[in-house]
């Protein structure tokens, strides 16, 4: 795939009178707004990244915001989306270019609730280095284990693309590279972190971003000892029990009110 | 210890009639819950760490906020745990599952009245790497000399936990690691810093923050000479006719008017 | 060129009564006062630095604002220059002794509507260290393509200059080394960017800045896959479309309400 | 000299009957007390460290806060020092164990109003390693050319001080290390900063600061070329009229406005 010659946001709406927009529950769409603004307040997305929500009612359809900086969306900019990645509500409004990278991931692994992509800047360096994996360097970090696979986009799209995953099979692509893992690195562009709840995504997010930053700061001073795969995965359940703590603070970051 | 099955939050609460609660002074009460939010605006802390104070009138006994997050605490979280490491007034709130790493601490170590364990950021980095060693780098840290011992938990624990001192024997190892020395780092996960007093405490964990990010990158510009153990010691002596002054300051920042 | 006298903020008012300040429509100079103050939000300026905009009706003038610190720039502030970067309505308000820098590009580079100029601090290093190029690491920052060229101003000024562009000539060597790049390196100075408008003018300082920040981030990790020069031109335009998603974001944060 | 005893503050009142507190203008009080809270908003200090101010009606007599956060300083905070180094007018108050900085570098170098005294976190790891010099990488910074001197504390304290300048021998030897330079830097400890005018001081010590981040930066790429003596003091003339440029903003910041 070359070069596209669209350069601005793509506004598809979905017309196909078979399809319906299904339901969604307030609360859900909260909670996805919220969830944007959480990314941003955590220093994982600046004006740029998304985070999805596979339909409870739906479960081939998927909630994303229209396209815009997270940190501003709320309910009103959730637009539904369906299995091949074409908004089924957009009513005019432009939606992300790489949308494509959510509605195969939900395909791929139906166990995924959420996805988060971002370009979160401790993670970047990770993915233009060939000679270094992203591993769990601490308890917060497992479920990275045993390493964070890399996506290089070449591979699929040749030497001039524009980076973006702007299609299915770029998205498809994408998905294999992820494969059974939390996390993929996206060679020069940044990652895709998947959970089984929306709040395990953003948390992995989180973390995946502070592990990046410590595994960096850490070999620089010498070897690292990073977790068994046996430590990771206890750490990962244990602190699947733990998301909402961390949750209740970053919510309330996000609302200014610590 | 393999992986715990538990993976959610403990709600003990101990029932045995012969446990009383202590009283505790609506002043101390107070002092921890600021402690507990100072430790997150200085960045030691984000949404997990705890810090802990013995009991003023009942030594074998601690007070440790509720499972939450630390800039949340109030002192209606506070709880009074036993010598055990179990609380007496849980009242159903869950609990920190490490609150063994403050029981056997306050039991090795009469003297220290305040323990703050968190995965302060520029610390971690030093736990995983065997050949570097958390040096005093300046006269803020001389508390730290010679150097911060580094606690494995897989000498105890084996190769398969989930890396949380989750009960007393791990609890006891950690305290042996510990030794007589104001902190102890924890491999892939954090450190653990005590203090004759709550501020004392706080004002060690923050500095030792402090001194593995100057350290670190020291260490990148060329040999670094640190504190001699003299220095380091009477540093230590004269900061401690300090610590009010970053106190001062500490609190009005948490509280949001500086 | 040796060290000036002139250690004073130079107030030059010109008062060739053939000279006529056109009129600027309020719209574009809100736009420009805004962009000074967005500037600083995002770290790329800090008390020093400016922006500039070609006059819209007049494309041998531009606007820039009088010297002060950009976080402060109103539109009451900004003044409009003639072709020889001398100010036309200054009305004795002090002007930047480096107001050259604009008048040499606009001159060079008749597509190019805004210049920022900035000390941006992950940027000086690479402009100090002959043996690396600041080169395009990630989609959002192909415009550097294929590396940033680095203007040492001691070819021109001799080997005691005060480092700024105080004159035309100055300028025009910098011009010369920015050639048709977007983005010229200033050794031990900082860098000037330029854009086909201001808001791309904007966005290319603050990517111009993350891009060099994850860049020496990965030369640590090790060897380093950049983008090819196809892959940062299609990246570069797609980013064309999308720049406002980044500014609709800023705007509000250089308004406090993010 | 060893380690003292004296872990506490010191209160010294000075009783002398001959002393005579000069007046000082009420808009002087205003500036010092402002410069202490722009010192810490630009991270330059913490809880600790401090600046000082030349009387401008007895040149042998000083301004300082008394012992506090330099954050929290208001006028009512600010004593009159001695050419000895002790208050004329404490009334009880502490003051800072390290008053002999500034008693000795004022009694050392009379064209010095200012003295900024911090442990600016860039600046101490060059303070530690023998073999790197902090010198000036860019045009703001070009007050520190040749380089930076450090001062070793043991040449005159021995291996067992408390690293402070806690009498007017360790001012005095501070002093002689400084020279006819900007700057000093004090090993494990922090450096201290001068300047012919309060702004000029406050200027420099953040400039150091960011010198030494962008140093240490560049230095990890590769080889770096600094100023020449002569672009350096040429730069330092040049920017000693653009002082209140970021002086302006810096008072905003302080006061919470921009």
């Amino acid at each position: 795939m070359g070069a596209s010659n669209d350069t601005t946001e793509v506004a598809t709406t979905r017309t196909d009178p078979t399809a319906t927009t299904p339901d969604t529950p307030a609360a859900l769409l909260d909670e996805l707004a919220l969830a944007n603004r959480i990314l941003f307040h955590q220093d994982v997305v600046d004006g740029f990244g998304h985070v999805s929500l596979r339909h409870p009612a739906r479960p081939d359809c998927f909630l994303l915001a229209r396209s815009m900086a997270p940190a501003l969306v709320t309910v009103d900019d959730i637009i539904c989306f369906g299995p091949d990645g074409e908004p089924l509500d957009a009513r005019g409004r432009p939606v992300y270019l790489e949308r494509f990278i959510h509605s195969e991931i939900f395909r791929a692994r139906p166990e995924v609730m959420s996805v988060v992509h971002s370009h979160s800047p401790s993670v970047v360096p990770f993915s233009v280095v060939r000679d270094v994996k992203l591993c769990p360097i601490c308890h917060m970090s497992g479920f990275l284990a045993p390493a964070a696979p890399v996506f290089e986009i070449r591979d699929t799209a040749g030497p001039a693309s524009d980076m973006l995953i702007r299609d299915r099979r770029l998205g498809e692509a994408l998905a294999r590279s992820l494969g059974p893992h939390a996390a993929v690195l996206m060679r020069g562009h940044g990652s895709t972190v998947v959970g089984t709840s929306l709040r395990q995504a953003v948390f992995r997010a989180v973390y995946t971003e502070v592990n990046a930053r410590l595994q960096a700061e850490a070999m620089r001073l010498g070897t690292v000892t990073f977790l068994t795969d046996a430590e990771a995965a206890a750490a990962s359940r244990t602190n699947d029990g733990q998301i909402d703590r961390a949750w209740n603070l970053w919510r309330l970051q996000a609302e200014g009110k610590v």
